[in-house]
């Protein structure tokens, strides 16, 4: 057989082997039930021990490229040569109602230069080698009966590590037993929509909102009701009393800003009393709280279980860890826990003990507190240029905490959407107020991150910005 | 103060200074608004540096239970005192139709001595350390945009090499872009279900079946239908017609055995092709072949792209990795990532690209040919056991390829679910064959998993069994 192999190249002579001979049967110059030659005869033909060929053979066999015939030799085999592939355009369809289209990721493209994108937390601070270490020890054949099935609740472990943080840091009385942990708010809001939506009941949202939570529900089969927000937060007065679900975020409105004040608060819990209403309070960034006194959480103030709490650390830590949880009503915590079994299963153990002694261990708490100093420097920094340079046109709206401001343009005409294109062809990638809004709720308005964003890039960025808003803003 | 620190402990003092503190808070003998003793004088108390015990207070600061007031000195956090739980037995129900409760899972106990539970791999046989590596690489700071979101289809290397991977082992045609990452079977059935099914949809199973698909149809408001099993796996006939979807798992019918005949798949694909039926066809463990010359998948033999094909690798590895995939119609590729984005967004990336790695550089092969030659030495062992304790009242259905093996009393009057509760009191953990089956395929027999059981346990683990199959069956 007249088989080239590059014996040169780096790594082992038998990889060299395999490599030339897969390439020998995926180019076509081997088909199936070609005899290959004995390895006696090709480790001479290529000066090597007959066991550097035999181990190469064994791999291809061993991933089925060849196959071994008892007294006969070694051939290739009947799969070797890839199937023709089938027409598969495709005749099924999406069920009806199945509008749901993937929306863009923020990971697919290298970031700007000016990344001034909404939820993007900086993967810089977080400390990868303490992480690693944590992991890396759950890594093992020992740990966690790692050939069974887990509980689809969480390891217990995380769930009581859980639990004593949000205790302390937002006032929230759970235990163990009442968090379901999941691979973030996506997750969890889909489990919640499982176990409380039947289609056609109302959800009120917040307008404008969260535009995943808003699909989620509506993919379940819900009424989904976009509900005004102001300065003071959701207008609880606007929420049809109806609706089986409302969808808040009190800490920090997404994306507008405000915290829901404590009247209201207390509104909200009053109309979900009256008409039996259940509330998801979603806790999204406030860990990264710039004032002191923060509001008591919806869940620390109710009193009759109707509150579901969602934190997540896709923005405290990173999101590629795909950890996230939600406080549940003892009356619902079983529906939750079915739901999680019928949606994945259940987590990755490692990841939960890792992330557990992360906690346990106090680094997650530091880690919060650096993130939170390197934040604040920005938000301010960031504030300042946009009163600066853009004070005359746009207001920003005050907010507690997170990993954004909102600014609103005086002239509610201007076309955010439009100036968000001109400002991302030039390197500035920021979000449009109105693309969060479907309903009642549309303003014009920039909605500006500064988690991926260095501080020395914040006044180039906000020039930058200056200056598309500039060209934009017909009113200046 | 009088605080108690025991400082010759293991670990450093300001640690023990911290555990000394939060104890004294949360034993309530530090309350909110107390005033710590100023560093310099604990330091002095104890005998330490000023430094250690500044430490120990700002961790404290930075995790709540402290507050820090300029020129006033360090105080009790108002919320280091565990806010009063709510009456929170709950006011909130399920939806109407909620009957899912979660079902135990093999992790939650010990693994009993005489282990024969189905779908448990040999998580020892799984090589850890090279799966370590692998996965390290991917934990740090510069890999994967880690700070920002990634595509719910998967990562582009791990399609890729799932597709090459899938094209050889079992014949399936797919690119990379063909192919949805999940977290397992259970989340692939999920997604298949919200984008397919209509409540009030019918979907055919197959009975005796795969529980969790049946729930998982059922949970998104499909009327589920289970069709009769015989010896050439699913009865394609009793199928009905105006199915939206059948959900068959042909290489190795669960829990049944046999693999579905030639004759039955064409029939299958035909049915199929007249109704507009989708078929989802669940190859769980088919890696695991024991004869030559497996049956082309209904993904190789579909024509119009009806196929939905389902992977999983826990089976394969172990079920804590959460990794599975869906090789998906052209058609439903848009739907299906959409789906993955409303249930949990995307998959950890760092898991993800080691799975690529792992497939790419031939560990999987290895792996799955190491593992393979030791299931079959069980196996073989199982049934001879069986056959020679319990060959009067027992027959072993044959089966080409999988975890488990299926044995059927010759009496159908047996009470296998009494016999299993019996079984597990004294040690041995074995399925009854009638509790996988709703309707019409209810007959009475056991299965037997030999993943979690070493093989010198086969032997003494047969003869417990037939001791209690001798005690309970009546017709010996």
């Amino acid at each position: 057989m007249d088989l080239a192999v590059d014996l040169s190249a780096r790594g082992d002579r038998a990889t060299a082997i395999y490599r030339a001979l897969l390439g020998a049967v995926r180019g076509g110059r081997l088909t199936t039930g070609d005899r290959l030659p004995p390895t006696r005869t090709l480790a001479q033909d290529l000066g090597v021990s007959r066991n550097t060929v035999a181990l190469a053979y064994e791999r291809l066999v061993a991933e089925g490229f060849l196959e071994s015939r008892v007294g006969a030799g070694t051939f290739v085999a009947a799969l070797a040569t890839l199937p023709v592939r089938a027409e598969r355009g495709g005749v099924l369809r999406p069920r009806a109602g199945w509008t749901f289209v993937p929306t863009q990721v923020s990971g697919e493209s290298p970031p700007p230069p000016y990344d001034f994108r909404v939820g993007i937390p900086d993967a810089s601070l977080f400390p990868y080698d303490a992480w690693r270490r944590l992991l890396t020890a759950e890594v093992r054949a020992g740990a966690h009966h790692p050939g069974t099935y887990a509980a689809p609740g969480g390891h217990p472990e995380l769930r009581a590590a859980i639990a004593r943080c949000i205790a302390l840091s937002r006032g929230v009385s759970a235990d163990a037993d009442d968090i379901v942990v999941t691979h973030g708010t996506q997750q969890a809001l889909d489990l919640v929509a499982r176990v409380l939506v039947e289609p056609g009941d109302v959800v009120a949202v917040e307008d404008p909102g969260y535009p995943q939570a808003h699909d989620v529900f509506a993919s379940h089969g819900a009424r989904v009701v976009p509900v005004r927000v102001d300065d003071e937060g959701l207008v609880v007065d606007e929420v049809p009393p109806e609706a089986r679900v409302v969808y808040t975020t009190p800490s920090h409105q997404f994306p507008y800003g405000p915290p829901l004040s404590r009247r209201r608060r207390e509104a909200l819990l009053d109309l979900a009393d009256r008409h039996g209403i259940a509330i998801v309070e979603d806790d999204y960034d406030s860990e990264f709280r710039f004032v002191e006194g923060p509001l008591e959480t919806l869940h620390a103030l109710d009193r009759h279980g109707r509150v579901l709490y969602l934190g997540t650390y896709s923005k405290t830590l990173v999101p590629a860890l795909r950890a996230g949880y939600v406080v549940v009503p003892e009356s619902l915590r079983a529906a939750l826990r079915a739901a999680r079994q019928l949606a994945d299963g259940y987590g990755d153990p490692a990841v939960e003990v890792a992330l557990a002694r992360f906690i346990s261990d106090g680094l997650f708490a530091a880690h919060v507190k650096r993130a939170r100093t390197a934040y604040a420097e920005r938000r301010d920094l960031l504030r300042r240029e946009l009163d600066h340079r853009l004070g005359e046109v746009i207001t920003v709206v005050p907010s507690a905490a997170g990993l954004h401001v909102t600014a609103v343009f005086a002239d509610p005409g201007v076309d955010d959407v439009a100036l968000a294109r001109a400002c991302a062809a030039h390197g500035v990638a920021v979000d449009a107020l109105s693309a969060y809004a479907v309903g009642p709720g549309r303003r014009s308005g920039l909605v500006l991150g500064y988690g991926a964003l260095r501080v020395d890039s914040i006044r180039p960025g906000s020039a930058l910005l200056a200056r598309w808003v500039e060209e934009t803003v017909p009113s200046r």
